[in-house]
């Protein structure tokens, strides 16, 4: 191992973090292995994503971490999922995220459409068939019921609610402008529109008839959220001067990976994040990756996804399984190897918290301190104490010598 | 002991924090029988003395520990070098850092003329024969190679080039402005006009004939850097109610001193720093002076140059020798003891780093901690935590009882 490391790999395992259910954590007793071992030969904290208590959407807390201070950057989740989705944003742009529903006698009756997949036909129907005058509207399809949404033209504001009632039994909510411009007016009437036709056009569409006549719910609806204007985002090389990669499959975290410059290297299509093959497969691109990038970020889903199913044993599953995926990094050189979490998901509130996350770093010239276990009910105890996000890059840049002195 | 302290003495063991190599470091190894007793009995932590992730200069984080936000205050590292090296610096001049340079067919062959130290000769004709009409020119040698140069007078701005290129081989750079203002311009060109007379009036010097006969690189040209204005800094009496005075070697420290209201002790002149004696007279004066002030500054050079020659046994054996210099720390009562480090300077990376810094209070009062070691390694197990080094004066303040109450 050389003195100091040129390289950086940034590995968030996306809401594994947890709070003690009988004193274990999913983490805990996961029997991680591997990290483990990278826990007891590097330096451990805990980290508040945003900040203490503040408790974050997966998007404002890679921005912290990626070094982007969510409270300059972050305008509202559609724009990064539907960068994430492949849609090509541009500047001034608004973009939603969207859910496929159901919706019968006008009342919402599952706001995922129970967990639809196939979607192709009734995306292609909405970019097809959906019209307001003035205005492109751009719909892609992302993983499972989600997909998202881009209005693009003049005269258009993110100032404006939400249609997705959060509760099954409710109609769809009338989107209203938050504020009196007549930019914002306009769009909560184009988002109305919007979702009138949707409903219109996709309840008759034979994917659907099929669906019903499996005793599945239709996706004849739309929910649409999380209006935000495309913002401007200093490219990550520019402001950093490495050539960064992101591994992901969420849309979410490839948009952000891709808003900030970093360039995305798929490891299949929309692969099943459940289980531990998927984390494998990017571990494997990303060590790939790091021949000819300085810093690779590697997203791996899974543990999330059971925490907000507040499923703790397949958490716990989840994790233990990706654990092997993460043996070939104790033979790195030369890289300096990031592993957190983007926040807690815990499996008792099915959502995420605030609860800081784990974080270790391992690698050349790294002060090992006592902690030889990686998980959340011990990392505090480490030489790291307790950073916030935007604290990641800095350190990590001056550990791999990059940072500019400030003063002589 | 008394229960409350009514003194500080604020020792900075410049670069002597260092990263592990093959799981030591120098301060580790040192042995610092005396300050781990202090360790032992006081209070210990981490320190980012700027920010986590930020490289600080000398300058910066010790404008922080001594409680001046640097983000503030800082406007390069020339006027605290000036002041350091006795310049009676005003606020508006524009004061710069010099390095005397060898220059041959043109080309910087050394960026520090062999670290030529007799520089009176050379400083004394650079004062009396460069001159540029309605400019106040004055230069002052420092320790070593080190000069100052103040430019006094109207129509002058720091927002301007270095002179230096960095790297031996290449032409001095010409200064240029960066901005658009005419007082930038008109400085740049003050500057370029200085930079030609030096190389016309030191290369047939006596003194440089002397060297070319020895064999060794001439001073023959002066490096200009680091432009900044001279800041208002509010006078630390002022601002604490406390005498304070600062006991140094290095001009920088000595400047940031000044500049801030300390009284500056010397305790011989342009002293060798490398070995442990200096240290030793320096702590006796610093002794002494905690008699009639109620604020010390001790900063000790030497680890922070052993860092930058990335030479760990000559690190090592500083710390080793320079234990012995706070022997009588110990005996000290009513003061309270404060010893940390400005910056790492680790062996590794030849430079400054971010890692935090070791820091120990000890003292009447102090709440003790189980470290009993005085080193990076170590220090985060302590009561402090992690602090940054806008923290030491109000916690310094607050244990010997002088800050005021906020609220009632």
């Amino acid at each position: 191992m050389s003195d100091v490391a040129n390289k950086i790999i940034l590995i968030v395992l996306d809401g594994a973090s947890d709070r003690p259910v009988g004193g274990k954590t999913p983490l805990a007793e996961a029997g991680m292995r591997n990290l483990d071992r990278l826990a007891n030969g590097g330096i451990n904290g805990i980290m508040d994503t945003v900040g203490p208590g503040i408790r974050p959407g997966s998007d404002t807390s890679h921005l912290a971490i990626l070094g982007y201070d969510p409270y300059k950057y972050y305008t509202g989740r559609g724009p990064f999922e539907a960068a994430g989705v492949g849609i090509d944003v541009k500047g001034g742009d608004i973009a939603f995220r969207v859910n496929f529903a159901t919706v019968e006698n006008g009342l919402v009756t599952d706001r995922r459409a129970g967990r639809i997949s196939d979607t192709d036909q009734l995306a292609g129907a909405i970019n097809e068939q959906v019209k307001v005058p003035g205005v492109d509207i751009i719909f892609k399809r992302s993983t499972g019921h989600r997909a998202a949404l881009v209005l693009r033209g003049k005269g258009l504001s993110s100032a404006i609610t939400d249609t997705d009632p959060k509760k099954e039994g409710n109609p769809i909510k009338e989107c209203h402008a938050t504020d009196d411009t007549p930019e914002a007016k306009h769009t909560a009437e184009v988002v109305n529109s919007i979702s009138s036709q949707v409903l219109n056009i996709l309840d008759g569409m034979p994917a659907n008839q099929e669906r019903k006549k499996q005793g599945l719910p239709p996706g004849n609806a739309i929910l649409i959220r999380g209006a935000g204007v495309v913002p401007h985002i200093p490219p990550f090389q520019e402001r950093y001067g490495l050539k960064g990669a992101v591994v992901a499959a969420a849309g979410l975290i490839i948009g952000i990976g891709k808003m900030c410059g970093l360039e995305y290297l798929p490891t299949g299509s929309m692969e099943v994040e459940s289980s531990g093959s998927s984390a494998k497969a990017k571990m494997n691109k990303a060590l790939e990756a790091l021949e000819t990038y300085d810093f690779v970020l590697v997203n791996i889903k899974g543990a999330d996804e059971a925490g907000h199913d507040g499923n703790f044993q397949k958490k716990t599953q989840f994790l233990s399984q990706t654990d092997a995926a993460f043996e070939r990094l104790g033979q790195l050189k030369d890289v300096l190897i990031i592993v957190t979490a983007d926040h807690s998901t815990p499996v008792s509130i099915k959502d995420h918290s605030a609860d800081p996350v784990p974080i270790l770093m391992h690698g050349p010239g790294v002060r090992m301190d006592d902690v030889a276990h990686y998980n959340e009910l011990i990392a505090y105890k480490g030489g790291l104490h307790r950073i916030i996000g935007l604290d990641v890059m800095p350190i990590a840049l001056d550990l791999i010598n990059k940072t500019k002195k400030y003063g002589a």
